[in-house]
């Protein structure tokens, strides 16, 4: 493709040579004359200006002196838009490898491609275009929509369900039971947990993750939210529309998270915490049990308070030492002037 | 089962249509005319008295009009005596699927069920009515007992030890090598990794969890013990009866944890650490090496405090802007009288 | 093997019975008759004079009366060699099992072992004396070197490379996807994650840890670096040489991790972190973005802190109620002070 090709595609401005030949992308260090990179923002473009890229997708009204660049209003965005015109789909093969163990009544869509030692039992659905890894089991009566991909070594409890276009990464386990117990006679007691997981159009859930059944009631993924590696969710929680939840978060039982929420990394949420839309959660916070978070709000620490909040007293407790010191003095004084009188 | 069985059954006092026929379980909002949901306790009457169910377990001394409740003395764990009256269990399914790859010296019980690839190795010994689920991995000379369930894809490595009626969720590693290593010529060695795992009857673990082999010596999961998703249990670490581990948290090399403790989610549990009988310890909560927390105490922070305690200095912390502000006012009245003088 | 061959070895000072036979090694307190143990340090003596072990390596300096040992610089170090001179290795079973999944543009050396139900895709590469466990998945074009292992159930993307004498236990993932979005247009879009996950020589994953590869550039471990178990490394990250990192930490995307790095459990390291070699960060500490950590500091808390300034801040917390009430003394007398005006 070349650049003006790409320029005309991304609706940007193109400086330099525009009859170059660009056929992949990578970062400002490791691109070659035959790739396409990007400066996110004006702070990168000391670094960009050094980059052996064929061509620079750099901010509006920014260009690089010497190189060949392309303005654009979100670089960043944009290299997703050159790649999609660049780089080959991985294709998809259908086709079912002969060691998978597929049940009789399990129904696949005629296009699905199997790998090697997969599990598929009993009135188990895969819809078009959908691939199930080497090595991933799914139970009785799991639905899968199409052009999902499940990664190697995934695992789907019997009755879960999976959406379209939905991608999950090597490892993650969907379904197993939630952790409830009742204390009595001296033992733990398990409660039933007979819900499914409900995970809706393009999800993409990472590796190694572990998403439980609900309860008696169901544990919900909404549609188009992104979940990082080694995250928890545990029973009942209610996952909104485009969030984000990154690595090692654990939300425990009966949560509801809202719609365009972001979790930061190792985040706990207690048991039936309610987060309202768009709220943020910094890394490491912990949302204490039966908590509401507001709307829009950020929270940080633990347990977890409005940012500003947090700001405040973290740096009031950076300033301990000085207020103590302040103290003292008064004392002293105050002791003197008792003295005195 | 008709209303007046189940009533019978739980020992509790029937209001309203005996008569009714109940065939399953469900959740306050989900039950319909055939199932018996619960109220735990008051607070749940409201909402309990819209249910559509056909018979509510409610606390005793309570009732909803018009609607069919029993009132038990703990509803909850009346629901698990209901839902074992009627639900049908998961039937136990013997046979060895064919692809499974088992080892001429393996001793599998006549009755076993082991799915589809699943690979034991020699001298294995699986009990009476247990099952072993699909691609789950089984180390030479791992031994386990009765009744467990390995859901699909569990790895146990060679010599590790299950009891009886354990039930382990999928994903999860038992007897990966302990996290020991001795810095010497620059460089870290490997320290021997001996040990045993040895998980005791009735323990349930949940799906992507680690528990390590011991060193020189074993690591231990007390009778009746309940661990949820992603814990990492460390090299030595000798966890009582009965206790309660939610999802997320880690025990450190060599820490002993005694009966009954309760831990939530994301707790942190340095090395050689002391926690004695019936000891909570809060949510993401840090016990530091070498500490002892005595029985019975609840600690929570980071490093963890007596609850009492860390809710003291905490709101404290909270209020340390009025602090702040009450120093400033003092000093500059100080100031201000100082100067008068 | 004699104790006076393993003093010999170990070039220790023996006290006690030479001609004793010692056939293993064991913990203080399972030793017997037959095995060597140890004593780290002065304050371990006392347990290790109740000892039965037939010899027990003890710090220089020290011995124990009725005891047979063999007094070493480093006990522990010691007790490695011991181990390695006493303890006949896991032999590698060159071989490859019939229900491995091969393809036939694999190149394997010809003395590797696979297990049964693994599945090795086209242009593989795997090299001499290495082991890949039963239902490992190695995606296309994966490279591993001469002498590593990977235990049952790892997964490995394609087109990732792991070198020489590497361990990986089970249930790890190598090469998912980095955890990168941009949002527009009302959803979150995938950012390309191409590059590949480089694990160095020498290097030890613990079981169920997660690799990201790299979004335009690679994700590297560094020779001799070990990484313990629910460990998350995210996209473009690079851990130096011989760092140690705990069970459960996790290091958000393009950070950089120097040299002889130490991260306890549970560590939280933000977006593009850079910590210089040496640097040791305390369990559960939270490594706020873009933040650096100077070469050799110790540091604890979240925000993370130089440690001694850490410990000032806590001890002045945990006075606080102290402080309050001083405050509270001093506005009284003032009160009164000025009332009597």
């Amino acid at each position: 493709m070349k650049v003006e090709e790409i320029a005309r595609l991304l609706e940007g401005k193109l400086k330099g040579d525009g009859k170059r030949e660009i056929t992949g992308i990578a970062g400002l260090e490791n691109a070659g004359a035959k790739d396409v990179t990007f400066a996110d923002s004006a702070r990168a473009l000391p670094r960009a200006a050094r980059s052996a890229a064929g061509c620079v997708l750099v901010p509006e009204g920014s260009s690089l002196p010497g190189l060949t660049t392309i303005a654009v209003k979100h670089p960043k965005l944009a290299l997703i838009r050159a790649a999609e015109a660049l780089l080959p789909k991985t294709p998809h093969k259908p086709g079912i490898h002969p060691s998978a163990v597929i049940a009789p009544g399990a129904r696949l869509a005629n296009d699905v491609a199997v790998g090697a030692h997969a599990v598929i039992e009993d009135e188990v659905e895969v819809g078009q275009g959908s691939s199930i890894g080497a090595g991933v089991f799914l139970g009785r009566g799991v639905a899968i929509g199409s052009d999902s991909i499940l990664h190697p070594g995934v695992s789907v409890y019997a009755g879960m369900r999976i959406g379209n276009r939905v991608v999950i990464h090597s490892g993650t386990v969907i379904g197993s039971d939630g952790f409830g117990y009742v204390f009595a006679d001296g033992r733990h007691q398990k409660f039933p947990q007979l819900g499914q997981v409900i995970v809706e159009d393009d999800v993409e859930i990472g590796s190694n993750a572990t998403i439980d059944r609900g309860a008696l009631e169901n544990t919900v993924i909404g549609q188009g939210t992104k979940i990082d590696n080694l995250v928890q969710i545990g029973h009942n929680v209610r996952v909104g529309r485009h969030c984000v939840i990154a690595a090692q978060t654990g939300v425990a039982g009966s949560s509801e998270i809202g719609n365009y929420v972001v979790m930061g990394g190792q985040v706990g949420v207690g048991n039936a915490v309610r987060i309202e839309d768009q709220a943020i959660i910094g890394a490491q916070a912990g949302i204490p049990t039966g908590k509401i978070v507001r709307r829009g709000l950020t929270m940080w620490g633990t347990p977890a308070r409005p940012l500003a909040e947090f700001k405040k007293t973290y740096a009031e407790l950076t300033n301990l030492p000085n207020l103590v010191k302040k103290v003292k003095a008064l004392s002293g004084r105050k002791t003197a002037t008792s003295k005195r009188r």
